[in-house]
């Protein structure tokens, strides 16, 4: 089966059969990462470049390393070093990495909606590794693998998402993805983290962490940008910890076999415990394993389609 | 037929012959990025540096992508991340970057004249990516490769180069490549941007952007350095682009079938209008594609000829 | 035979016969970089990461060629990209890149045990390519390597080190290794300089550069880290020149076929004259040379045994 679509934007209009047929890709390049010859001949003689106009490690690594078992060349650029400071604009500099003839443009930007402006403009598929406080598609994907591959389905789930959900690139793509497979999605958060209407996507949002957990199949902790705590969105990390915080007390109330998620970076003590952070129910470096396989996946399905 | 020579510093020594060769061999490279698999093995197992103590994103993107089509492992070395700042000499840097066996070392140095000094010491070739304001060959010989492609010829056309000549090594490769190829050759900019005697390298040049640009097969705008404008070298940009900005009225004087070029990054509105840059006579992202191929083919030429 | 090791940590902890394995590895891959064609299927499929938080130019180039030329794949992270600035902890980035199923990492940290305490928490191989003022077995190695390759040996030998003994983990790593070979080894620098009771490893302090280099086969200057300037550990450069920095007069008194070695950057005119860097005697480059082939080993040693 084929994906009929040349970019990955977000998950806001993906179809669930969609979902689903890049969910199953990604099942089944997870067992190459594991092999003593990591790499398949897939993508070889393609370009693939990674713009990132955000610093990042994990997901430029995970694209980056998802690119090389595939075979395809990676070119990075980064905003430190790019041209960007010269004053070009960001449709011209696409325009002019497309002149190079590279298979797959992934990028990172600060502001929402770039990957799409990027995107309708260029022939080549485009994949946004997060824009703004927009959609961050490869990040959902990975965590809807993680919770299938261990609950074996995603309708019918309780899953909670706690934090700064205003912030949230990773919960918006979430709650697209988790409400349209037929999870039911429960939020929690500073009030001043909470978007106005934001039950409109299907959500249902709670002010203490104790309901939103209660008898959840998946618990997911938003990582703070601690940088805000001066913004005034929230008095103080202490704070923000002694109501939000993830721990051994609050996770009671959800089920037995309740899965503990993150998309890192951590802020150990502030969104999590630490304990809770390393117990058996945590899956968080489950999902960096499985964002490789993603996005093997969505680069095989969006630059391989005619191997 | 091969090419008799270690480096390619600038155009101002190479021969016709020599220039001709190399642009046929790019010519043969274009192919290649157009492919379903973009790669040959012609340089497998060679190691290509790129060492870069200036920014740049295109260039550098250029060179790598084009070495990875070859095959060829590539390390790319930037000044943010370099020894430089330790107090190594640039000739102690480069004895140690060849220390590590090497087959090509591309430099580009805000220092007219750095890649010279190091190709002196070292038996692998060095291509010069750009040196101070004195030359940037490939981006000279991307040019020429773009207008013959489309011109059918280099001989006897008239070239306009407009704007900042002095602090142009893009101006001053173009030129001795140009006027070696037999092009009439064409300068207009601010007076405080044409450097004194320089009708002396065979060159007109002109106050009045209108004059240069008259019945011009070729009309290639420099990108302004808007830091610059600090400097007092010009009163304000607003008054450059009054003057000097290529747009719908100016071009009008030019051959009807002139081809519009700019090195990149473009400052839309200040070298060059918006429309006129997409108009179907501009050939600026041609520039870009021609740059793998000749790319492709110094490295080949360089660091392949055994093979 | 196999090195019996996960990791490379330090020469403090490695045996006779393990630097003697390693040596004669990095002996058998000094010709692949010879080649005409560079490269080994060795580790073909594997993903080596290299994990740098502090600046270098030499170091992390060297591992990448060797991964390279042994047909790895690289993944390169620094400090200035890294998620680090976002507050996670080392063992939490280092869990993180594991879950990408790396085959080996690279680490270089200003705090030293920084690689120790991510060795002890990952499955992977990890070699440690610095650490603070601690240890750098990979420079000893390339060290020893250099020396025996000339010298035929390393026992009897007298080695004469001479600099910042105090900040240096080439001094460290190379003390060890060493006098563990039954090297005898002499020390001499500024008495700020000479870590107290650092005669418990073995070695011999002097106070007078000449005592030390007297008869000496290898003399090592070491590279003085000019910002120290500043924090009062030495009273200038040049006193410090004056007094340590090895030239024609002060070398007079070693072996007439006495080694000279850097390990790099040099300032020039600072720990050594610039003649005598560039002396018959001087070894300096070949350093640097024998550096990619113990990486080369260290590689195919710790993350190709199975092949």
């Amino acid at each position: 089966m084929k994906l009929h679509r040349k970019d990955i934007l977000g998950i806001k209009e993906l179809s669930v059969d969609e979902i689903n047929l890049i969910l199953e890709t990604a099942d089944s390049f997870v067992e190459v990462s594991t092999r003593e010859i990591k790499k398949v001949p897939t993508l070889r003689g393609k370009t693939i470049i990674t713009l990132f106009y955000e610093p990042s490690t994990r997901t430029r690594t995970s694209f980056e390393i998802a690119a090389k078992r595939l075979s395809a060349d990676t070119i990075s650029i980064s905003s430190s070093t790019s041209s960007v400071v010269k004053g070009e604009t960001l449709i011209d500099t696409a325009k002019n990495l497309e002149s190079m003839n590279p298979d797959l443009i992934v990028i990172r930007h600060s502001a929402a909606g770039a990957p799409h402006m990027i995107a309708g403009v260029l022939n080549e598929p485009v994949i946004n590794a997060g824009d703004g406080a927009h959609e961050h598609p490869t990040q959902a994907l990975l965590d809807m693998m993680t919770i299938r591959s261990i609950k074996g389905k995603l309708a019918g789930l309780k899953v909670a998402i706690v934090g700064d959900i205003s912030h949230s690139r990773v919960a918006r793509s979430n709650i697209y993805g988790l409400t349209k497979m037929g999870a039911s999605v429960h939020l929690a958060g500073p009030a001043t983290m909470i978007p106005y209407g934001i039950e409109n996507m299907g959500v249902v949002v709670h002010t203490q962490i104790e309901e939103a957990i209660r008898d959840a199949d998946v618990v997911m902790a938003l990582r703070i940008q601690t940088e805000r705590e001066k913004q005034c969105i929230f008095p103080s990390l202490r704070e923000y910890a002694r109501h939000f915080s993830l721990n051994r007390r609050n996770i009671g109330s959800a089920a037995k076999d309740v899965l503990i998620m993150h998309p890192g970076p951590v802020n150990r003590g502030i969104e999590i415990s630490p304990d809770l952070a390393e117990s058996a129910n945590s899956v968080i470096l489950q999902q960096v394993t499985n964002g490789v396989a993603v996005r093997m996946a969505l680069l095989y399905l969006l630059a391989g389609g005619n191997a």
